[in-house]
């Protein structure tokens, strides 16, 4: 009992271990998160669980608990783990005491729908987790309906990302595709494209932000490529007054987004802004 | 001669390994910083250069080889390292092969004009440097005056705030203080002092954002103190319409701050948004 025991909780931590590979998360579709807000948000959108890791001396938080009792209920399996296990593969600086080995979840391109929420952002091969990740966060935040991802770059699983996103990634529905597939999506769909672009002649504030929109975003020191520049209908700059060259994207994005639920107003229920 | 630049080199090593200490930097009133944009930066507002740490081969900007030339001319000390060596004391990705062990600069709270700018930003004790630097990077860019830290949260010239703000942190004041004194200085001053906390009735569009206005963050997870509210003559919530639960602060702030620049306008020249 005992013995079979500690297999199962060593071979589950090698596994999560393992999944901090993106070639491995690609494989097995799945990834793993990490404390209360992300268990939370995933077991609320019914993102489908596989393995739940826990600790109930680190998770001493009820609605975790809660959780972790209805997902056992419900077929899924619960590896208990002492607290020195859960930090072996912990990635962040509190261990929760709740981890999960969860499957991605992805929206396939032509399931995506444009007018869903009040935008979408796009993003190019950014190469910050983080910055992806408080991308997730604000996006959720203001309302926007998912992020589209072109190309190879940051896995959004990432657990860097899934950290950053604070529970925001569960909220979102996410679509990987290629810039090309992109573009005649959006064009097929009378989309307007808007590209942050720090040489654009019209400032965020005066640009077009009606429904079927997307803000596109580019790799953290290039920029857009004139390839994903020639995909936009429209671009916009956020000035910049002092003497720095530019914003951190995640910044940028917020300021746009925040832009944009300004002068639409919420999606749906919520706050209007004056 | 050969024994005496590695006797040179070595000890400068040690003191920027040193360096990364907040003990140390308190201390010595020094710090360390790397890389082209924060070199140039400090140069341009004449921060004084104590000792230039330099590789030409990875440093190929001519704008910082320039830098360092005029720098030797003028009596700073300039040792040259190999790239290991370079590499072996950087905070960052890739090596830049320049850095420099500068003066901390600070400006005295009765020194600080708060009508300066278009606002002045106050961080209550926040935990992450990347996020002050992040802070930093916006700040600067809308135009802010500087920023006042109040108590003994996050030194701004942590490498990793120096490291985020991409060299913005050489154009803005910076003061140290503590709450009641900062009172103090806002009250005297007649300054709105906004607080920005999520469960705030007014909408941040809404508040008034004229001369003499101070934005004020409190720490990452537990917002503003009762004590912080109390010296806050405005507060301001952020919306959230989806499930999120927060911002990031760095992307909070910069989404007061576009705010504050939007209705304003740019503190001096600049591009006004409509």
């Amino acid at each position: 009992m005992e013995e079979s025991h500690e297999k199962c909780v060593s071979s589950v931590l090698a596994r999560v271990r393992r999944l901090r590979l993106r070639s491995v998360r690609d494989r097995t579709r799945l990834h793993y998160l990490e404390g209360f807000r992300n268990f939370i948000q995933a077991i609320d959108v019914k993102i489908p669980v596989e393995t739940i890791v826990y600790n109930e001396t680190l998770a001493r938080n009820p609605a975790v608990q809660k959780n972790v009792r209805l997902s056992k209920r419900a077929g899924v399996r619960v590896v208990r783990v002492t607290p020195e296990e859960f930090r072996r593969v912990s990635v962040t600086l509190r261990a929760s005491g709740i981890g999960a080995i969860v499957r991605q979840h992805w929206t396939p391109l032509d399931q995506a729908d444009v007018r869903a929420g009040s935008c979408w952002i796009a993003l190019s091969s950014l190469r910050s987790p983080g910055n992806v990740g408080t991308i997730f966060r604000t996006a959720e935040a203001a309302g926007a309906a998912g992020v589209l991802l072109l190309g190879d770059g940051v896995d959004p699983f990432d657990p860097a990302a899934v950290r950053a996103s604070m529970g925001s990634l569960f909220g979102l529905r996410l679509v990987r595709t290629t810039l090309r597939e992109f573009g005649r999506w959006a064009s097929e769909r009378g989309c307007r494209v808007l590209g942050m672009i720090p040489s654009a002649e019209s400032v965020y504030t005066e640009v077009p932000v009606g429904p079927a929109l997307v803000v596109l975003f580019g790799e953290e020191r290039k920029g857009l490529s004139p390839e994903e520049r020639a995909i936009c209908t429209h671009t916009a700059r956020i000035p910049i007054v002092g003497r720095a060259d530019s914003l951190n994207v995640g910044v940028a994005a917020g300021i746009m987004l925040y832009e944009v639920l300004r002068r639409r107003g919420p999606p749906a229920g919520g706050v209007a802004l004056p």
